[in-house]
């Protein structure tokens, strides 16, 4: 018999989350399961690390299941860090992070800590998944989603990914019905309108919060946004090498 | 006479940085500079957006100069979009972040809050340039990079940046003699192996540090951190749209 593989898992809503316990759920019907996530919510993290102050990891028990779980007091990425580097004893063959509350299609990639910590994994080689659900409910329906998991986990397994390359998958919020299939998108161009809400707090100084309106300026039927609307789930390859290859000719004629 | 261009500056080490008081100084050469900066360290903050806690954004008076200048208790993305929505009244035609004490070449740019701002910048369409020095001391010499930086910036607003292209600038840290010219590179591959200090706090309950040794796994003439190491300041074209396009047909060929 094959060797079951080793599933690192974490996500950034923090390890009680019910995403991540679906997430944890599914992949114990696959494979070895070590979970290092964080012990509170992360969301927005983007892909910080922690420099400036101390990290905890405590091993802990949420719930029945065979999988090993750590709570870290890090970020989404430290937690890939600390897994590889201090807790477990092999590489992962497979890492995953989620299930999002909440989108990290289009332009969301960027601020997401859920993608960051599958970039991280990306980053020491290990093949790597985020998903996400489009619903920011602690409630909503996870269970719907375990088969396409499963499907992608497994073909990941099978076939592996190229050096560089992670993939980011995303969910529609359904109501009724189910998803019309997987579709391979690009990351749409978007972009956040920002409207700060302006307060004044009790001693009288002024405070704001951040809030903002998705502005979808990709009219494309093969992005991500188009996709999760037409009731796909959207599955983007995405590559940390920022560089803008097709623009350093161009750049070469500037005379610097 | 041609109108003075609004420069938007901001940094990830903090308002009363040297690398910040630095780039201000020159760009006050160049226009009309608002600096909306972070009122402490945010370094290794990557993209991360404050959504959970409140944002307090107060002008300030740091040093003579021109500039109009805030603080915010935001991260460095926070105070580009707090500087565009809530603090200018016309749009920015150009916005700086820097210098940033300590690399942001290859691999570290993900993790930088200094390259988060200037992403930020460029998602609302601004030209942008992050600027870093590889001299993580306080009192880096700065004063050394005025002319390299004035003529990038210049060359920013002369030529405009593409939709979705911002600027990645290193500067080596030299001892002696100058820099051997600007040079457009592209991000190494590199990745940092993790080396967790492991400690004992005084309850007895261990935690950990993070620290780490940069390996650069790349062997190109052609990358930033070899440009660096051969005393030329690098210039990364950097993008954010993060689709690993080359590889979609290839993911369509996995019946998903």
């Amino acid at each position: 018999m094959k060797k079951r593989p080793l599933i690192l898992i974490t996500n950034d809503d923090g390890i009680t989350a019910p995403g991540i316990r679906t997430l944890i759920s599914v992949m114990n019907e696959i494979g070895d399961v070590v979970v290092v996530a964080p012990d509170s919510p992360q969301s927005g993290m983007g892909h910080a690390i922690t420099l400036d102050s101390t990290i905890y990891c405590d091993a802990v028990t949420i719930d029945e299941g065979m999988q090993l779980e750590y709570r870290c007091s890090g970020t989404p990425a430290d937690c890939v860090k600390m897994a590889i580097s201090e807790i477990l004893n092999k590489r992962p063959d497979l890492c995953v992070s989620g299930v999002n509350h909440g989108s990290n299609s289009s332009i969301n990639v960027i601020y997401s800590g859920t993608m960051s910590a599958a970039i991280e994994a990306g980053i020491e080689g290990i093949p790597a998944i985020g998903f996400s659900l489009l619903d920011y409910s602690w409630h909503g329906n996870f269970d719907g989603l375990r088969g396409d998991i499963k499907k992608i986990a497994l073909k990941v397994l099978e076939h592996g990914l190229p050096d560089g390359i992670v993939l980011n998958v995303n969910f529609p919020k359904l109501v009724n019905g189910d998803f019309k299939g997987i579709k391979i998108c690009r990351q749409a161009r978007a972009n956040w309108v920002e409207e700060f809400d302006k307060r004044v707090n009790p001693q009288g100084k002024e405070y704001y919060w951040l809030t903002g309106k998705f502005v979808d300026l990709d009219h494309g039927e093969d992005t991500d946004v188009w996709a999760l609307k037409n009731k796909y789930v959207s599955l983007v390859p995405v590559q940390f090498d920022l560089t803008a290859h097709q623009y350093i000719k161009k750049l070469n004629s500037w005379d610097l």
